[in-house]
């Protein structure tokens, strides 16, 4: 089962970014082509009813997997980046980190009102920053049609936080 | 023809990130899945010769291209990040900038010793980052099979930086 292998693979680094805190690492994945193609289908047959217009990816993890997925879906890939990174006009938001504040931009013609929006990130942890997308994405009159990430820490409860903008909040490994 | 199209989607913005830079916004390019379909396949075709072990993607932009293209070929993806952000043992290497000073990182066990990598980042320009990428991935026992980019600023006449470690370096649209 896809859920076990990854959980296999995926390393726990201790005390990244500092003490206390157990890291999701996600790049003993990136070595094995096999399971990453694996894991693109997965995410293809988990967001099959959503009818998407794009895929957006959150830097700099988010950018791996959502640059396939967007490309096997055959639909735009839009970047979401740290402040001060995208060239042209940008919208921007600001949020809350466990570790500090942050603010993340998207292009103001990243892609035209009324389209349905996959977000994607490698991990989903508190949600801070999915949260600050997902207003991005509304800001310019998108859609959120749903979420996909690799790992949820489910023990932090933050579904509940994407479920106001969509239902369906997917992950390939959960850790409850 | 492919290059012609790029040049025609890849969007110069002014003054970015300061006076007087001419920026190469490849966002543009992302929005057509397409194209970026044809992207792979024609860095596929001018990598073919290369007998490659895995693709080392320079964060954050090399990753969109550099995952897809390692996905196809079959082959693992190692991420070269900025100082920090990757969270197991790392090496480190510091270059100048063009606009100040960074450092770049790789996990220490991102591939066996003998491995022959492709460095990928979306831009050539002065080639410093990419520079340090190269030692890198020496530092830990790789040999430099080539380079691939997206974009390649020739007139700033980098390529002979990249020639001392690999003769292989491709472009898919070269801005004389």
């Amino acid at each position: 089962m896809l859920e076990e292998k990854l959980k296999h693979i995926i390393r726990d680094v201790y005390d990244f970014p500092k003490p206390g805190i157990v890291f999701k690492d996600i790049t003993s994945l990136l070595q094995n082509a096999q399971l990453c193609e694996e894991m693109v289908d997965a995410f293809v047959e988990q967001v099959k009813d959503c009818k998407l217009d794009a895929v957006a990816g959150i830097e700099s993890r988010g950018f791996l997997f959502g640059m396939m997925l967007a490309n096997r879906l055959k639909i735009p890939f839009v970047p979401i980046r740290k402040q001060g990174k995208l060239p042209f006009h940008t919208i921007s938001e600001s949020y809350a980190l466990e570790y500090g504040q942050a603010t993340i931009e998207m292009h103001e013609d990243a892609f035209p009102k009324g389209s349905r929006i996959l977000i994607h990130d490698d991990l989903l942890a508190t949600g801070g920053t999915v949260v600050a997308a997902s207003k991005l994405i509304e800001k310019l009159g998108g859609e959120i049609a749903g979420y996909c990430f690799v790992i949820s820490l489910d023990f932090l409860n933050s579904q509940g936080r994407l479920t106001r903008f969509s239902p369906h909040v997917f992950s390939l490994a959960h850790y409850k």
